[in-house]
């Protein structure tokens, strides 16, 4: 079956700070047309890390459309949309929670929420690390933790943990782990 | 660390189909504002059904902000934002791929992207599943597939599943499936 759609009309609504809105016109594959709604994004990175004791570096943060303090893996966009992923990972890891890691690794793609929004996020995992000092953006205001990669499965298989990319990118970390492949 | 944020202002910029956009003005921790961007949408469901061949149901589907068909496990949207998450999991699965499950379980809440986004997906497992007509909505072109179990963790592994959802749903089965308590 041909499930192709094409743009027959774009507009933009809104070219903001971090988004942009489209609202488009779509041929379907039937012949008619329906309204497409997008969500446009310069994508991010994040970064599972694993510490030599085993432990997943995690930040807590406040995140607005929640209203929620939540747990993630450091993580962050791209300052432009050409940005490589991996160099936008390294520089996040770093200010985020000042580590450096000798051995980084690609674990895939996730697209968050396919039907609206167009944001690709890059998932690495990071072993070997060193410390330093952080630097968070100014208008970012996080506290850094490290969890036992096993009690964060656990959290993940629970409920607990709610951000998309810690879920997947942790579970890939622990297959990984599992596989003695990191 | 108090890492909270408040409302300061709001404005509705775009009220649409299936999102709404918001430009909000927060108070930051150390007393500065920031402006924050907030996708509004009613939240959706997805569903991880396992066939008593060990395989999970699948659909391809050309997703518009991407240009691309992929594949991702059953899903959609709730009808209005109180529909009850595990009715709107019920109604999609059999929309989308005919079946019906007898045992349906919860595998937690999933926030695609939640520096901007503010859709909750509830992501649930399915297994006894008995098979009838499919009915997707008018403007929704799919193809079911059945891939095994293991072979779909592999696709993820290797970043050919791109979906939050599915990747996040599919290893959480994994993990179940692997304890046997599914």
């Amino acid at each position: 079956m041909n499930l192709e759609e094409k743009q027959l009309k774009s507009e933009y609504l809104y070219k903001g700070k971090i988004i942009n809105l489209r609202r488009d016109e779509a041929l379907l594959p039937n012949g008619t047309t329906a309204l497409r709604e997008v969500v446009e994004h310069p994508g991010g990175v994040c970064v599972a890390a694993l510490t030599d004791k085993n432990e997943v570096l995690m930040v807590k943060q406040f995140r607005y459309p929640y209203s929620e303090v939540i747990l993630e893996i450091p993580a962050g966009k791209r300052d432009h949309k050409d940005e490589n992923p991996l160099e936008c990972g390294i520089r996040e890891l770093k200010e985020e929670t000042g580590a450096t890691a000798k051995n980084l690794f690609f674990l895939g793609k996730l697209y968050p929420s396919p039907g609206y929004v167009g944001e690709i996020i890059w998932m690495y995992g990071a072993t070997d690390l060193s410390f330093g000092d952080t630097c968070p953006d100014e208008d970012e205001f996080l506290d850094v933790e490290k969890i036992p990669l096993e009690t964060l499965v656990e959290k993940i298989m629970s409920g607990e943990i709610k951000d998309a990319k810690t879920q997947t990118a942790v579970l890939k970390l622990k297959y990984l782990r599992d596989k003695g492949e990191i």
